[in-house]
C-alpha cells in the first residue's frame, strides 16, 4: 500500500529529537513490510531560530521561508540516515525526483519544495503524485477543533470534517514563514482535487499513526463532500 | 526600478505568439533601461494541449501540472532567445537559481516552479524575493470584475481591489492544471503578507503595461487593508 | 531484447497526440513485457511554431534547434506519464544518464540532445550505446523513396536500401532546425559504424511498428555493405 | 585585498546567533569595500544535536560529518541571507563552484565540502584556490595555548606558532564528526603548503577579526619555517 | 569582437603540452584585450589511449567517444586554468551553459558535448550560438590539402575551398570514436547554414592563429556558395 | 560482502593500462558474484603530466590537486566502461552519489572527491560510509616497510602495522599535489576511527587482491591498538 506520512517539525527539536525520531525510524521500517513509503519532515523549532534571526535581518519572507525548507531537509536526511538500507539515500528536492526515487521501492524521506508552500502541502502532493492510499498528518495537537483550543476551552475535536469546514476553521490564519497550521490552502486543494484519503493525528505518541493507517478510530479523518 | 511582469499563456498561442511575444520582447528591452526585470511566462493553449492527453491517460494531476510548467518554461525561453543579450540564458529552476540570475542585471524570464503553484504565485514570490517594487499581471482580461462578465452581464469592474475582496471574488474556482484564474491563494497571501504594489491589466495590448508601470489608471489595483 | 524506437514528432500534433500518443503508450507497455526498450520522441508541429517564432526574431539556428530539443523532451515526458510505473520517471539529458536510467530495466523516453543533431541521431547514439538489437523508426512516410515522393510521381519505395545509397539520397536536404527528414548524416554513420539493425516504418499506424520488430516485411530496412 | 574568514560554528548557537550573527554580516559589509571575500562558517551546537542523534542511532561518521556539512551551510546561507546584495546567492558546494561565485566579485560565504574534512580545511583550501593575501579564524577561545587550557592552568598562549609546532599540539586530538579542533591535519598542510598568512582570533569578539586583518597583534599567528 | 577558436588535441600531448599550451595561454591572454573568446579543446593522443583500451574491451562506440570527450574537457580545464582570471572558472557541458558562461565576458574553454559530434561540430556550434565573427581550426596540420599528403606526394595545399568541395575532400573518412578529421558533416553544415567565416590553420605554430584572426593569408579560408 | 579496493593510478599509465585494467576488471565482476564492491581509481602518470603542465604556469595545488581528480574520474570510467552492465553507469562525485549509487548493488567505480584529499581518503571515507567489511589498498609496492626502501637498503616490509606506526612511518611526507603516498592522515584517521580492516598490497599482481580478500597472509596488514 502506498502511504504518505508527514512528521511535523515538533518531533525534531532538540529536547525531543533523539527519542522521537528513533520511533519514527523505528514504526517506518516496521511499516515499511507492507507498505511503500514517503515520510515528509517539518521544519519545526530549528527552523524558527534561522528564520527570525533571518527576519530581524530584513530578509524577505520567500527566503526565510528557504531557510525552513533546509532545516526540513536536514531532519529528512536524519530520518534518512537513521533508517539506512531501508531508506532512498537521496533527499528529493523536486516532484521529479520524488517520483524517481520513489521507483526504487525504498522509503523516500523529504523536506519542503519551495517558498509559498508548507511541508503539508508538499505531502499532499506528494501523496497526489503517487497516487497514495493513505495520507497521514502526525501534527503536535489531537486532531482538528471547532475552534482553537488554547484561546476557547469550549472548542470540541472533530472526527471528521470537510475540506470546505476546515478551510473556513483554518482561514484567517498567517502566512508567514514557519507559521503554517496544520494544513494550508494548498495542501487543501490538492487533497480535495484528488480526493486523497487524509487523517490528522496527534504525534506526539508515534502509535496513532499506526492506527490511522489501520483505519482505527483516531485523531480527525477529511471528508470529501 | 525592480519591475516583475507576468505574461499570461494567453500570450503564447499559436495564432497570437509570433506578434505578441516580439511586442513583448520590444517592450522588455525597452523597459531594461531603467528596470530590472523578471518576467514570468505562463503556460497557456499549449500547456492545456498536453494536460488534456496526459488527463485522458489517468496521470495524476500534480504531473499534468508538471507539464504546465514545461510548457511555461518553453515560452519563458522564447522570450529569453527572442531578449538575446538583454536576458539571462537561463531560466531559474527554483527560487535560488533565480536570486542568483537576478544578481547578473540581466532580464530574467521564467516559467512555472512547483506543482501545486500557479505562475500567478511564481510571480508573486518571484517579486517578494528580490523587493520589486512593482508586480504587473498581464492577463487576457481587462481587469477584475464583481463577478464573471462571461456568466453574470451586470458584473463590473473593479479600479481597487482589496486582497480580501479579491480572495472572495475568486473562491470557489476549480484548482485543476491549466485552469488557475488570475492570482491563487499562494499568490495573494504572498502579496499580502509582504505589500507588493500589484495591478492586473489587459496583456492583449502590451502598451497597458507600460502604463501600469508609469502607475497611470489602467486595470485593477490591488490594495491593502 | 533491447529495443529502440523512435516516433516522430507527427504524433504528438494537437490534432493527433491525444489518440496516438495514447496508441504508443498501449504499444510500449505491451512491448515492455518482452523489449528492454528507449523511445525517443520527435518535436513536431509544436516545435515548428516555437522555432518559426524565434527564427523571426533572428535567433540563432542552435537556439532554435534547443527549442526543439524542449519540445521533444516535452512530448517524451507524455509519453512517459502516461506509461507511468512502466516508465523510468526522469527524462535523460545526456548519453550518461541514458545508460543510468535504462539500468532500471524500466521503459525509457527521451527527446533531442544537443543542437546539430536530429533525433534520428540521438536514437541511433541510444541504440549504440546500450547495444540494441533493433532500432525502429517510426516516421510519417511509409518508407524510403527512390526520389521525393510528394515532387516525383515515378518515385519507388524500397524495401531495402544500403546506408551508402540512403546516404545519397538524402544529401542535398536543408539542415535548418526542425527539418531534418528521416536519417541525419550522424545518424547514418552511428548506424553504419556500429551495424545496427534499422527499419523505417509509416509510424501513423503504429500496427507497423510491432511487423518491424516482429522482422515481417514492412517499410525500408538498411543494409550494410 | 582576498581574504578568506572562518567563522566558528559558536557564532551561529541558539543564544548567540541573532546578535553575533548580524555582527559579522556588518563586519563583512564593511570590510568588502576594501576586500574580495570568502566567510566559511562552522557547524556549531546545532550541527552536534543531529550528529549525535544520528551517531546513536547508529549511523557511519562520515554520514554523521555531513549531517554537520549541511547545518554548517545552512549557517552559511543564513550570512549570504543577512548580507543580501552584498553576497552571491549560492552556497558553493565544491571548489569548483567557489571559483565561479567568487569571480562575481561579491562575498561567498560557504560551509563544509566533504566527510573528513573539517571546515578549517576548506577554508584553507578556499584560501590556497583564490590565493588569499590572508586567512582568518576566528574561534571561541582566545588563541593557541601550549597545551588545552580548560585542563592545564600553566598553558600559556601564543603569539606565534609554526606549523610543525601547532602540528604537535594539536596531534592527539580525536577525529569525530562535530570535534575537529582549531585545525586539522588538512589545514595545516594546505597551509603549509601555499604558505598563506593565517592568524587564529578569538571570534567571539568581530573586532579581534578587524584587528587581524589589519594586521594589529592579535591572537596567535602561524609561522612557516 | 566574438572569436571562437579550436586548439586540436595534437596542442595536449605529453611531449608538447608543456609548451604548446602555455603558448596557446599567452595567446589567449593577449587576445582578450580585443576579443571575447572561446577555445574547444580536442582530445588528442591522451584521448586516444583511453579510447583504445575501452575498445579492446568491446566497449560501445558512443562510450568510447564519451571517454575522448573527458579527456578533451580536462584539457580544456588545463587551458582554463592557465588563464587563470581571464577565463570562466567552469567548462560548459551544455550549450546552454556556454551561453551562460560566455555572458561574463570572460574567456570560456570548453570540450567536446556529446557522443557522434567531433570538437571541430562543437567549435562551429559555439560560433553559431554567439554568432561569432570568425571560427579559427588550429590543426596539425598546415591546411586542406586536394588529397591526403600522406599519401599522395601530388596533393596541393588550397588557400580556399567551398563547403561542397570540402564535403567531397572530406567524404569517406571513417567515423569511429578519435578520427574525426578536420571538419566532420555537423561542424560543415552549421559553417554553411549559418555562414560563419572559418579559417583552417597550422595550429603547431600559434602566430598562425594570430595571422588567421587579422585576417593575413594563412591556411585555407572556407567560401560559401 | 561489503568490500572497497583502492586501484592505486599506477595501473592506467599508458604502457600498463591496456593489460592491467582488463585484469581488473576481470577480477572485479568475478568478485562481484560474492561482494558487494566500490573500486577507487587513482590518477597516476597521466594525472602527473597536467598537474606538472599546471604548477609550471602558476596554479594553485588546489587546482592541480583538481586535475588529478578529474584524471582519476577518467580512469573509474575506463573501469566502468570495462564492466559494462556490472557496474553502475555513472561515477559518483560525492559521498551521497556514492551511496545512492551504491544502493542498486552494481559495482561503484569512482576517482578522487574535493582537493586535499587523496584517492586513498576517498576509499577509507566509501568504506566508512557503506560499512564495508574489508578494504583493499592495490599499490605499486609490496607493503609497508620500516623506511623508504628505494632509499634504506635494511628497511623491512611488514606484515602487520598499527596506525600509529604507520602515522610516524608516513610523517614528513610532501603533500603536494599527486604526489600522495600510501595513506594520507584524512585516511588513516578514518580507517582509526571506523575500525575498517584494511591491507596494503603490491597490486601490479591483481591476484594479490583477490588473496588478501580471503584473508590469506599478503602485503601488509594495519592493526588497531
Amino acid at each position: 500500500m502506498k502511504t504518505v506520512l508527514k512528521v511535523g517539525g515538533f518531533a525534531f527539536s532538540e529536547s525531543r529529537q533523539e527519542s522521537l525520531v528513533q520511533q519514527y525510524v523505528d514504526l517506518l521500517k516496521q511499516l515499511s513490510k507492507e507498505h511503500q513509503l514517503i515520510v515528509i519532515a517539518g521544519g519545526g523549532a530549528i527552523a524558527r531560530i534561522y528564520i527570525n534571526a533571518a527576519r530581524k535581518m530584513g530578509v524577505p519572507e520567500s527566503l526565510c521561508d528557504q531557510l525552513g525548507i533546509i532545516v526540513s531537509r536536514l531532519n529528512a536526511r536524519l530520518i534518512a540516515d537513521g533508517l539506512g538500507e531501508h531508506a532512498y539515500p537521496e533527499i528529493p528536492l523536486t516532484v521529479s525526483e520524488l517520483k524517481h526515487y520513489f521507483a526504487s521501492g525504498k522509503i523516500v524521506a523529504m523536506g519542503g519544495l519551495q517558498p509559498g508552500h508548507s511541508t503539508n502541502a508538499v505531502a499532499a502532493i506528494a501523496a497526489e503524485t503517487v497516487k497514495a492510499e493513505i495520507f497521514v498528518n502526525a501534527t503536535d495537537v489531537d486532531g482538528v477543533y471547532t475552534n482553537d483550543p488554547t484561546k476557547d476551552p469550549t472548542a470540541k475535536r472533530l472526527e471528521e470534517v470537510t475540506v470546505a469546514e476546515l478551510t473556513k476553521i483554518l482561514s484567517g490564519g498567517a502566512v508567514r514563514a514557519g507559521t503554517y497550521d496544520l494544513m494550508d490552502p494548498v495542501a487543501l486543494k490538492v487533497i480535495e482535487r484528488s480526493r486523497i484519503p487524509t487523517t490528522i493525528v496527534d504525534g506526539r505518541t508515534p502509535i496513532n499513526v499506526l492506527k490511522a493507517i489501520r483505519r482505527e478510530k483516531i485523531g480527525t479523518r477529511i471528508l470529501f463532500d
